[in-house]
């Protein structure tokens, strides 16, 4: 079988990680995932939410993509005065899965948040915010340490994303836009660096999936995930 | 190991589906689990959104809590002009568990909007809306056929919903609010009656699960979906 | 004349308030008033609003259809980013009508909010609510009593409400949905438990009335009132 | 008894009703009672709302205060992105009162717009909208007649409204700001030129109020009302 | 060349300068340009925003259109649950503007709003909002220096403001509206008693235009708001 | 005088105009000005807007800026619900500008949209999006004359913009962040390739300014925008 771009099923497409695209974050990348590309900012805030334990912070997301970031157009939510339900869905997610990297009793006092900008979509793209927010956010934490503001750094894990999806019943990694349009089951994996699920989350679009192919697409997803964090550890600790 | 309210470790809350609670939608039940209740009333409207294939249907749902269905009273969407995220994700998820269970091609020029109303929560709304919404919706479609508007009938699979969670290290299934609260994993599965996964959503709230952890809370769902689709079976054949 | 549903000009539809329909709220009450069905939830909050003088309290009401509380589904407020015109009328008449039960001074530094969803509408849900909501505030009340929250019960008068209509020239009690639709005259009637108004609305749909017309709804609407009052009593009392 | 203005309890404060104080609309008036001033304005629109029957129109309000209109400014509905309760509520009854006063099948596929917009509010600002809308209602029906646009007058009743109270026990008519806003009993009354309400609003605000002091109250907005109808006559007829 | 209304092409409108038109506000204005009626009030309150430098106070402006204010009626802001562009942008520019002709340190702790609403529009309503609105602030000012609670007097310069335009070629003074709809190049200069420009805003409609033109354009502009500045002295030292 | 980037008083920032950064819009160009970076994407759509006359075409413009494009992050507008007032003027600029480099005419049935994305801002943001957005907007026409869609190209004329202020008293072209929070006066210029502007827009922050600084602020502009033409045409026509 060759895929539509010419990769193996279980081969990632190219990844790109630029950090200070952006100068005024704290942390910064530009996360290219094929033709997918997603600018994530991480800002740091000196006050925490009032639903958090005192004595300790908070890390949150926001998701967005540009109006032209796909093939056709879509309008601003600020024109429908309405958040879309997808970007909902995505930012909560980003933001549980960031979360799950960092002690935020590390955090006392502070807020960051990871804003996810989807500049080119095509495919991937929540993945990509976590993986790419990951840096961004691990980037904000060293600036923090370094310049003394917080003595330990909170970061306790790596975390990468990515999705695995049945597409004409072979499973495959990363689906891309067309694959992902086409895909009878997409299910998307966060780890840890300790191999363990953060979070999962897998529908079947087309057809229902057995617990055996759910296994298969999780197994997919680990092998890119440890590719991802070894990107991720090159940037962080290169 | 027991559980706080007296369960076994894979079983689920006392489950009861009362059906026409209210007498004006094509299809209701107020559905109970343990102390949670939700109201799932199916409406049907003769258009189909512009999204659709021609000569298909669709099928939608909506999720929302009354003011005081919890502990503490929160205040309505319409008073901050905000829909929740939490509810935006939640009923998502439920129309696309929904639309599973039907041909949409056998519902040509229809929607049916299945709102999922929390009157009480406590712990598994998401699933309860699930598996009280296919009941309401399968009503709904019983009824077109009844009254000669459908030839045939579009539900094609029996559609439940169960949580699985992990508790002081112990896996169990159908967590109520306390668990819920102090669970270090949650896991939802939506599946249908080929024992397929249509959805499964989990997170790792105080620590990461492996993909052993994973398969076990998957098992446990697949037992409890069993005996609720026992249970849709008897209301909706019986 | 013998109307739509049996009942005679002055007979009130079959009443039914099952209380503790819900567990959470401080009070709560399912009343049916026929078909209608709206459930009233009373939650006590620990602050008073900023308009309210030092030292008192506040009561207020929320009133809302399900989507499919009628005939025919609704679009939810939040959906449309309106609270309905109609809707917000309504919920002002419950908020003034329930703080002419109680004295305010006797919440010091609470607030309660009795929110009124109708679940089934068939006609009269602004009078069952405030009829409902009065039993579902007394319930509050009596347990912030009981708690020893308060030392004094805030109660000082029962409050119940109710409808009357002139329908084909015909003056009769407490509408149903299809008396509703082609009534000529319309009035609602807000009163205490000594005989005195709180409240009167009343519109000409179909024409206009006369001052003896008016004055004939009104004593119609007063004995039902007292039949409503009985029926608080026995709850609340008995 | 002297009121805090001077007047007799049974007298209105000073009417001046001003016709095309702006140019632009159908039928404009400034109506000033007392220190209270709405601008009323009657817009001709050559389309119906889809609600309304084939071949009839429909008459619309629109109430506003303008942000210092009052003691203290207040924000505009703009900027809290919401209507207010109150406006919402008094912009339907200045709808359904005006409705009252023409027959709809002779508007057929027109809506006409009355805007109210409070320049000063000193007390009564709705029932001046309503009296003072009529006016602008009439002068514009009578316009399309005189354009050729309708071939018969829609208009069928004078329609008039005014307040009464009850003040330190005392009733009286036409409250001003200051005797509202320590009034114990507050009612309005709509009324047509066969001397039949059309809509009739009544609130305690400080204690409850006897069916025997209602019709005081009625009694006095009807003496009030044929003054006011008198004034509108010479303005329409003169 | 006669111009439309008889003007010369170097020619303001009739205008007219009512104070006191209103009384609750600390001043307010009614100015009439030609056919443009806008109402001008200031509120003074006690606080100052927030981004506002300790010590110093603020002053802003907030602009609308009642909605027959035009030719055609127009729905309202709220409405939509925008406030127009257009509005957001002049509302800008009056607060601007007005900043401009006050000393904000002598202002401590208090903010001036003045809210411009327009009751009829003829063209050249942010400019009318401006010179009236210079007039009700320093109305306001001096009230709060004659009530004791200002030492000083803030105002430091009179500010007004005009249109000028190109119309078939030919440059003139303060366009109204039929001029406006056809001008080629339409430009705003707001002035203060120094022959100093505040701002300046010049759009090319029909036509580029060259920096000569530019030039002619704003001295007939300051011709304009001499003579517009000789009016308000007149009545603010009248 | 030396200013605080080296530059000379009339020198431009360091200009750079990548073309097809993202690859979906019809045009785009991530433009930059020194450290401001603004991602400017054409889309075309077929349809044409309501007041649009028939057979011509529409150009419009959005503008927004990224969360953490600033020294501070800043909320989204959605997370306020409301498009901030800053942006509805810019963006309105914007499109004023862009419809008259083209012959609406010659598109017709056609919108195009010019969204400007604000990626990272260090001043002059509505100048570089106006300078930016052109080339993406005639890269989009080039591409539909191209494809055969549009028989001639409807770009009439080159247009760009930029700013000049005065800093300590010192007219200079192109202000940065630093030199622009501080400026006493602000100008900007757009203008086409026959020297003659299309929009002007001063400002006084600090003080007013004469007639003959406002020349030599418009000079400046007319120099830099001449060198910002060279570079258009380069990308465009190279």
């Amino acid at each position: 079988m060759t895929r539509i771009d010419g990769r193996k099923f279980n081969e990632l497409r190219k990844i790109e990680i630029v950090t200070d695209f952006v100068k005024f974050p704290e942390g910064s990348v530009l996360i290219s995932c094929g033709n997918t590309k997603v600018l994530c900012c991480a800002s740091v805030e000196y006050f925490a939410p009032k639903h958090v334990e005192e004595g300790t912070g908070w890390v949150t997301a926001e998701y967005s993509m540009l109006p032209r970031a796909n093939r056709e157009r879509s309008r601003r939510d600020i024109s429908k005065l309405k958040l879309s339900g997808r970007s909902a869905e995505i930012q909560r997610l980003i933001g549980r899965s960031l979360r799950a990297a960092v002690d935020l009793s590390l955090l006392p006092g502070l807020t960051i948040t990871v804003d996810c900008d989807v500049l080119q979509g095509d495919g991937g793209t929540r993945t990509a915010s976590i993986t790419g927010g990951f840096v961004a956010l691990a980037l904000a934490c060293k600036k923090l340490v370094d310049e003394g503001v917080l003595i330990r750094n909170p970061v306790k894990h790596y975390v990468a994303a990515i999705s695995a999806g049945i597409v004409d019943e072979q499973p495959m990694l990363d689906l891309c836009y067309e694959e992902d349009s086409s895909a009878q089951v997409d299910l998307n994996c966060v780890m840890d660096d300790d191999d363990c699920l953060i979070e999962i989350q897998g529908t079947g679009e087309g057809r229902a999936f057995t617990l055996k192919e759910q296994q298969e697409l999780v197994e997919l997803c680990r092998k890119g995930i440890r590719e991802l964090m070894a990107m991720q550890r090159a940037i962080l600790e290169g």
